[in-house]
């Protein structure tokens, strides 16, 4: 009931935009699926492009600190997972929700799991702000964490 | 040049709506503005008020913890502040970005930090979306993060 209130009081002068505030997105949940194959075959640069917007505007905050520009949050996947004698491990997200902010941006969130070779499993949320660009939907700004 | 770029992009099939998408909000940043202020005064009820939809729907991420509905998000402040015995200290936000989503979304990010009497200062990051409500912005999903 709250949902339908919430979308009348959004569709006001949203007569001529689809899709509608609070939608959910499939074409969304099926980048982070994009993502998620990419890092599993241990494909880091297909697992950037699959999802992150190629921008110097793209922000990826994660704990207190922030990462600026696709290059630099490629840099920080690449210190953390893709040096030599690391390895990737396999991630998973769940409990994914995908809502429609407006015709060209979307929230999306849930859960990560990674699962490392070494046995730790390091785990968290994340919610993601993406654009419709042309070219399908991309990441503009990422908020991971973790256990604080 | 790219601020220029993404515009164009996503002006398309925008001709009908107001603010353009990566617009800054001034009226976001006012309600954080008055979120601050109900803080610092001691009072957790008009900080929730002023920046929260009254809602089930209301979502805070922090950490690996979900929490719903403006009731809950409430009671877990009070846990964390608003006991007897607790202070709730000073708030600040800084570095604090809005960009409007679409006509009634929009993202705001930035810092936080808490002042608290025993000297310690908790910090961190958050990303928030809001909805324009007819009754001013209000805060839909709070995703906080400090240290890892």
């Amino acid at each position: 009931m709250l949902r339908v209130s919430l979308l009348s009081l959004l569709a006001l002068g949203y007569g001529c935009v689809t899709p509608a505030p609070l939608d959910p997105l499939p074409a969304v949940a099926q980048v982070l699926d994009a993502q998620q194959q990419a890092w599993n075959r241990g494909d880091l640069k297909a697992f950037m492009h699959a999802g992150y917007l190629q921008s110097t505007e793209l922000t990826f905050f994660s704990g207190t600190e922030t990462t600026s520009g696709f290059a630099e949050v490629l840099r920080r996947y690449q210190r953390s997972y893709g040096d030599q004698g690391k390895q990737m491990g396999e991630l998973a997200f769940s409990a994914l929700e995908t809502f429609a902010l407006g015709p060209r941006a979307a929230l999306a969130r849930g859960r990560w799991r990674l699962s490392l070779p070494n046995g730790e499993e390091p785990n968290g949320l994340f919610s993601l702000i993406l654009l419709e660009t042309g070219d399908g939907w991309r990441i503009i700004h990422d908020h991971t964490s973790s256990a604080d």
